[in-house]
């Protein structure tokens, strides 16, 4: 069985998450597509929107045949290494394609700058460190650094466009895919409709995620995001309300996390993974003097701080993940089965003797330490939503769905 | 102006309270009271029912003139350390007496225990040592040597009953005044009516604080707690009730006290005071299995470990408060204070030059590591509260009552 590998977050799956496992399996001509998704931490720093198993079926019931659990190192982590451990996981189940959405849809300005940027690979790192160390942001010292690299280039080949989010995270899958020598094929579909950030809702089918959340945080309703989303998943949100007093979001679980700011103060926070020159004052001070997390987003944001760097440290103090933890995770370890439908099932059982890391389908009988921290972080998510039922990792078994619908 | 001591925590404040500082005030033909009441903490490990500044109120309003606060640091520790912090306070306000609560109302007693215990002071620590090292419990341990010692003599001496709370408290204050050879002398009035842990309200009009708080969660009204309390407490009650949406006690900051244990796991939480022998695994996975104080406790309760014990444990837990921060803090650094009356004030205004600690009526103007540990702890016991204004302990300035009542 072909299989094509996907990377995402789902949060939530909407109609264009649907197009795009769709059309990732039309392209590749695939049986079997693999999602591997975030857990309950996202990768812009944020709670999810729903946890990981709801999201699960999500994505089951709408064109993808098996998920894995991207883990919390990963997921939470900056581009290059959240690229690193889904390409890796991708590669160790054995997909022959992997297929990610970008502006224009074409491979080869990709494959064009991999090759530019491997050529001046030297400076071009050397420029994005030395633009960092005068306090420029991680992703504008990229930008500079590779405009630069592409206005040496005389050949006239296209170059992918680099300031666009779905472009940068398509080319970090692709780096990290050279780098472990994968046969994986990249692939690339265009996105259509909303881009990445938008945060308006438009009269078309297809609205980014950004823009369903904030619909619903706005309007304490799900009505005017229906149109945006599957109705499978408009009837696993619709369920989520009834069970939950609310969506996941760091205004939700701000009370929470203040506990946790105020709790270790600046000396411990200082220890927290992410967390650097003396931005734990700032959380400190933000955290003592407001009790929204509006209030104290507005006090430590700032020009040499992307908001999601920020939100990034927020999600290592809230789960307690500190420098020390994070340095004893180079590398995915499993392949967490979150889920699968009947062809994944089939993948599964023809293909899993190949691939090159072991599949957890049961947390129980897998000791490490990565895993413990996923265990965890599903933990801290369910008392942020005021959930008291812990350890739902190991009483939750992998969602299987019979029928593909 | 003559002055005596009193050591109290007012949880909450209740006749029984009143007829102590009356009597204090009577036996010693003392002008001023002064009180050394525990924060927001408290000595058996407990959040209290009311804040320190609502129980200041109280003790003002009730016959004490002054009110400091015994710094987190003694005021959450065992009795020894509590007593050392309360005593050296009470003795560095130049307090000619001190006077505490006992259950026949004679100092001879304790006075004849004291010169014993000093005469066989080596081999009772000894065997209070050996007998906590084969797993009994402190206070066991206590009465045990002590009853050993006091069958060895032959004078007909009365000797203090050392099973009984209030006497053992009594001779804490006792040792720890000899130990800064201080001169303030001790005196004793009966405790009348309940006894300290009596959980059961009588038809008396004194009632112990345990057995108030108790009827309180009983029946979530302040009804049946009237009648043992001064008006103007059933009042400062009432009106902390119409501002609160609960009292403090474990029951209600238990999900903030799962979240603290769930977050940090065992290998950090082993760090906090008073953890030991690896009772954070228990902790761990008790915080995993319970959503509610009562299941968490009835897990972890043992033989080997008394209640008190375990709560305080969990107050540590709570406020992050570790070994590490503990081993910085020796002795009490100040004189907190937290409310006066105008025979206080005049007091203070005569006597502060002689006093052996700072007085410190305005935090800001102050740097001590205990004082920040005060001013967190009350942080802390704030969001316990589901209260969202931070730092009361910079905004709060000492309590003035005017007229004595």
């Amino acid at each position: 069985m072909k299989a094509t590998g996907i990377v995402v977050e789902y949060n939530p799956f909407h109609n264009g998450h649907k197009l795009h496992a769709t059309e990732a399996r039309k392209t590749t001509n695939a049986q079997v597509i693999i999602a591997v998704m975030s857990g309950n931490f996202l990768q812009r720093g944020e709670p999810a929107f729903v946890d990981k198993w709801t999201r699960t079926k999500m994505a089951l019931q709408n064109g993808v045949d098996i998920v894995f659990e991207l883990p919390y190192a990963f997921a939470t982590a900056h581009a290059p290494t959240f690229a690193e451990g889904a390409i890796k996981i991708l590669d160790a189940a054995c997909c022959d394609f992997y297929c990610f959405g970008s502006e224009d849809g074409y491979i080869q300005p990709f494959e064009n700058s991999m090759a530019l940027l491997n050529n001046q690979h030297t400076q071009y790192e050397q420029k994005i460190k030395e633009a960092v160390q005068h306090g420029i942001s991680y992703p504008q010292a990229v930008n500079a650094a590779y405009k630069e690299a592409v206005q040496t280039d005389n050949t006239n080949r296209p170059f992918v466009d680099l300031t666009k989010p779905n472009n940068i995270l398509g080319f970090h899958y692709m780096q990290a895919a050279e780098q472990i020598h994968s046969t994986m094929q990249a692939t690339t579909i265009q996105r259509i409709g909303a881009s990445y950030h938008d945060e308006e809702l438009s009269d078309q089918r297809i609205a980014s995620a950004t823009g369903i959340r904030k619909s619903y945080f706005e309007t304490h309703t799900l009505h005017d995001t229906q149109r945006f989303l599957p109705e499978s998943v408009h009837h696993l949100l619709k369920a989520w309300q009834g069970d939950h007093s609310t969506f996941g979001s760091w205004k939700s679980f701000y009370p929470l996390l203040r506990l946790t700011i105020l709790r270790d103060g600046p000396k411990r926070l200082a220890h927290i993974a992410d967390v650097t020159e003396g931005i734990e004052n700032l959380f400190y001070r933000a955290a003592v003097n407001h009790d929204t997390f509006d209030g104290f987003m507005n006090t430590v944001k700032s020009k040499r701080y992307t908001w999601t760097r920020i939100q990034r440290m927020l999600t290592h103090i809230f789960t307690g993940y500190t420098y020390n933890t994070r340095s004893k995770i180079n590398t995915p370890t499993y392949l967490r089965l979150l889920g699968m439908s009947q062809a994944g099932r089939l993948y599964l059982n023809e293909q899993k003797k190949n691939f090159k890391l072991p599949i957890v389908s049961k947390v129980s009988s897998f000791s490490d330490s990565s895993l413990d921290i996923d265990i965890h972080a599903a933990n801290l998510y369910a008392l942020g939503l005021g959930k008291s039922e812990m350890n739902l990792d190991y009483k939750n078994i992998p969602i299987f769905l019979r029928e593909s619908q």
